[in-house]
């Protein structure tokens, strides 16, 4: 049970707002926590070594919440949810799993990343294994429309991954651009999460296409908050190193903005550390600075805002339940976190 | 046409004992082209472009014609094994991709590997979207059980890969272990490319475990002369370097045979070459004359052959056709193969 509470909570302060959504998925959710344990069991010790590393480490589960809330808001008896729950944060790890690689990161959740220990060639191995693990389960819940539904999410992550890869260093990147990448490359994984919850569930398709819009507008809202505490996060919170997007080029919307209103000499400065990528010590605090001068991190604070009240309004379909208020909780949490 | 020839011939000498199997497939695998086409395509152009560096590169279709020749010898009226042959060759491709990352391989099909020229990063994120391409096709064909085998087998795949990863460099390994290994890497995919082709067609039980020991037993064989070639073969007919087994440190048959019958000195030579990765240039030549000097080739192929009998046999609950005529030759092209 307490392991239990510690992965839902997450490496941060236990947060009043999640609390609320917690109670209500706890029982559903250690039947996930034990069926992540069981199915990332393998003949060969270094899968479950590794890919324990990963999901042992706090994480905050917000997506397999997502879908266990949605099955029950929408009055799920079933068990498929578990099922469904546990595949969704497998599709999750497998991504971080790869990302890691991808972006050479060296801290994930506070811990080294899983490939700075076991190298990149098993970090891919084994998210491939997790991926594959993860359609296991769904094809076990019987359910062709959740395949559907998480086989699409995942060719979309893929592909904002690879625009982000392509739009690193362009500090001619719009804001539009980066809200399309964020959409795919995050937001995807959330709107799938809640909506195949719903899908399980057998509601009826507006219910559907609500949990689909919250779970959309909550990835947004998600990681356009993550982007801001890259530049303005305590590092000891957030359980990753502060300035990472800075360090590898990568154009977020703190930056976007603060390029938007730069005189020349701060476009001669992003133009040198994002575009090409030529660093000093002082760089990070200089862009810091530069964000913060130009209210950047507000101004992301209030988009991400925006798309919570998008992703609230979307529950209205619902009647007022302690589920509903839960989700709205969530969402809350979401622009309010400090890691 | 001709473009479809070449695919599935592959980058060397046109083979007869495929050549009859190619004309009975021919109008299906023209589809599977076709819809390759179609369903690598993506809004983000470098995804096309680095899978299409791979899939156009004269690969030989063996396991998405291995489908399509199922479905047929089982009598499949259906369009679905067109959908579900691709499926097959995009989670091969797939793999490809994180192979040569996982292996730092330069070269494969007699070009640059996608990740010399495209980059680590790109060629991770694009075999993603591949395999979920693949899950994406295998949910239109409406079968769960098509879905159930080809998920179990990529879950299989990154195990043998990862076991294979953890036994590089490792002189003790034995034949069974080597076996298990290539079971799963290699002949995973190649039982349930046949297998699939047969539960698509709704066939019985029979010779659906049939086609699946047919599949395995091929795919073992494949593997067994694809090590042997890379320590026998020619590298313009390869499309890959001679001796990259030896420079990763790979134990595969023809070195596990060759240390077996080592003289002290030999076994000296193999545990500074593969245990310890000290390699200078004369030790490719080396370690294959030991090869030679212990028949290490021909007892390698002569197991090849023993795996293509039993292919073959498993073929006998199916009353003689030219499909299972056809399927016996590619069996005997596996072995017989220059590259």
């Amino acid at each position: 049970m307490r392991v239990v509470q510690r992965l839902a909570k997450g490496a941060g302060e236990p947060s009043g707002a999640v609390d609320r959504l917690f109670r209500l998925v706890e029982a559903d959710l250690q039947h996930v926590n034990a069926l992540i344990l069981e199915r990332m069991r393998s003949d060969v010790p270094l899968i479950p070594e590794l890919a324990g590393h990963l999901i042992n480490s706090g994480g905050k589960r917000i997506r397999p919440m997502l879908t266990l809330a949605a099955a029950q808001l929408c009055g799920y008896q079933g068990l498929g949810h578990i099922r469904l729950a546990t595949a969704v944060e497998f599709i999750h790890t497998a991504t971080l799993l790869h990302d890691d690689v991808v972006d050479e990161s060296e801290l994930r959740r506070g811990r080294a990343a899983a490939h700075v220990i076991f190298g990149n060639a098993p970090s891919v191995l084994v998210g491939d294994f997790l991926f594959s693990r993860s359609f296991q389960l769904m094809v076990e819940t019987g359910s062709l429309r959740v395949l559907n539904i998480l086989s699409n999410a995942s060719a979309v992550i893929a592909e904002g991954e690879v625009m982000q890869l392509n739009t690193q260093g362009n500090i001619a990147v719009t804001e539009d651009t980066y809200l399309k990448i964020i959409a795919a490359k995050t937001a995807a994984l959330f709107a799938a999460a809640a909506e195949s919850g719903a899908v399980i569930a057998q509601t009826d398709g507006l219910r559907e296409a609500a949990l689909k819009l919250y779970g959309h507008n909550l990835g947004v809202a998600f990681q356009l908050v993550d982007d801001a505490l890259d530049y303005s996060g305590r590092e000891a919170m957030m359980g990753k190193a502060v300035g990472d997007d800075f360090r590898e080029g990568k154009l977020t919307l703190p930056v976007i903005i603060a390029v938007g209103h730069a005189s020349g000499d701060e476009a001669e400065f992003w133009r040198r550390t994002m575009a090409q990528r030529q660093q000093v010590d002082a760089d990070l605090t200089h862009a810091i600075h530069l964000i913060e001068k130009h209210h950047a991190i507000p101004a992301t604070l209030a988009k991400a805002r925006a798309f919570t009240d998008e992703a609230c309004r979307a529950l209205n379909v619902f009647p007022d339940s302690p589920m509903r208020r839960a989700l709205v909780d969530l969402a809350e949490f979401c622009v309010s976190r400090a890691y």
